[in-house]
């Protein structure tokens, strides 16, 4: 869709911290993060919600391979994952690193943004993408 | 595992509101619900966390079965989604109907749980069992 912000991050059109990329899926990081290494996961082909995605397997398994790079990445056995869709209309797994005190109690607290620099980003978006098994 | 609740759940050792089995998945109601028809989809084998799952890609098409059921059975475009994790250490996705002003905003409010009665929570388990595409 040509108006839609997330069909342009997958096409490039917009630069993003990229995390992961293959023919169907796209992984970038979050700029609004709730942690380090907060990464969305959105499917290349647009569809409204994460359940209108035609390959629902396939998109959990690309799910799955970045949330073990986290784990290894961050050192944490911790990686929260949610599926909201209010924010953009385009289909989008957020994928969120938890650590000890990270300020999130028991769940994901979406009012909590934190705040990196653009080389930390890259670094978080590098140690990710690194770690995720072919 | 022995003395893990979620193991005693799918094995019907402890009664649920199930909504949904199969060989590998066991879907019941959240007795915490933060709307109706709040269910948890867990693997009958133990795991610990959802990462761990072997077959990520067929959880997730169970999920997305009943996810497409609940929008059927409750009239709405909107489930969310949430993998968490520190409540009950066996993997779990919770899957939650989404309705206009239920209280949860942009996210998902954790801290707000619903009442149902019994009755209430049978209808629903059976609202959303009746709706999944084989």
């Amino acid at each position: 869709m040509e108006d839609c912000i997330f069909c342009r991050i997958a096409s490039e059109e917009i630069a993003s911290y990229k995390v992961y990329e293959d023919g169907k899926f796209f992984a970038f990081l979050d700029v609004n993060p709730k942690n380090k290494g907060h990464t969305l996961v959105i499917p290349k082909e647009h569809a409204r919600w994460v359940w209108d995605v035609e390959d629902a397997g396939g998109y959990m398994e690309v799910c799955k391979r970045i949330a073990l790079a986290m784990k290894k990445a961050f050192g944490t056995d911790y990686v929260a994952c949610a599926i909201l869709g209010e924010e953009v209309p385009h289909a989008h797994i957020h994928l969120i690193p938890r650590f000890p005190k990270d300020g999130h109690g028991g769940t994901i607290n979406f009012s909590l943004t934190k705040s990196f620099s653009d080389a930390e980003m890259r670094e978080f978006a590098t140690l990710i993408s690194q770690n995720i098994k072919k």
